[in-house]
């Protein structure tokens, strides 16, 4: 009778413990649900970001090579009619504005490729570093569930020699 | 013979008369060439400013543009983002950095498409009066020559008178 009821007590304790074994297993699986979804937001966000600043980089990149093509065709145009005119003191003055004019242009064109090779670049390195890294975690997160599903069989057969 | 010298007297006075006009009517054709040549330039100048504007208006206004494309591309994608993890602080802070470029970009679109309105129109404007006044101007002196080549015939007429 005793040893009736310690089996039936044994039997017992292995249910519970296989009741919360199953809890812990449905809870982890949840979390890693929302952790899943999370790191793809992310991975979303970081696309987006990528994506915008290759577009923006191409955009500026646009601009910059408009505007140096501008000052180059104009400044072999002014050039050829100033030194015809040099002595001309007011023909000096307006090659004098032209050349700010393009000085300015160029100035421009440069600042552009700057901030396009920055968004090409410069800015969208880490952003790949980050994405790569997410990546690399949502492919470990997409395993989790598989090794919750073989552990419990481990521990099944762990508890069935209590 | 005091009739006949009064006579050679008007007759030199005439002749002398007309080299001079000739000298005054020499010079002024040269000064008239010299002035044609500057207004050349002047027209030359000013239609290479207008179209240099022109072509920046256009180049100013196709970055615009593009911007705006971008802005209007990554609003509606983010903006579905949001709704959906409204809740969700860390995507707040993320979704305020996207508003925070979007409307950084959409301001820059609407600079550069200032800088168009201002090239391609309020500047032109005032350098295609000039134009217009300036190619009058030109008109006007390529008539002189042949008002000062007709002009020593009525003179010639009237110092007959003498």
């Amino acid at each position: 009778m005793t040893s009736h009821v310690k089996l039936r007590k044994e039997k017992t304790g292995t249910v519970d413990y296989d009741i919360q074994i199953k809890e812990v297993r449905c809870q982890l699986v949840d979390q890693l649900k929302v952790l899943d979804l999370k790191l793809e937001q992310k991975t979303q966000q970081l696309q987006d970001l990528t994506d915008y600043l290759r577009r923006r980089g191409e955009i500026e990149n646009e601009y910059a090579r408009s505007l140096e093509k501008l000052a180059e065709r104009f400044s072999s145009k002014t050039k050829s009619q100033t030194s015809v005119l040099r002595k001309d003191t007011t023909t000096n003055s307006v090659s004098q504005v032209w050349v700010a004019l393009l000085t300015h242009t160029r100035q421009e064109s440069k600042d552009h490729s700057e901030i396009s090779e920055s968004c090409s670049n410069v800015l969208i390195q880490p952003l790949t570093n980050c994405l790569d890294y997410t990546q690399r975690l949502a492919r470990k997160v997409s395993l989790q569930p598989q090794q919750c599903t073989k552990k419990p069989w481990v521990l099944d057969k762990s508890t069935s020699l209590y």
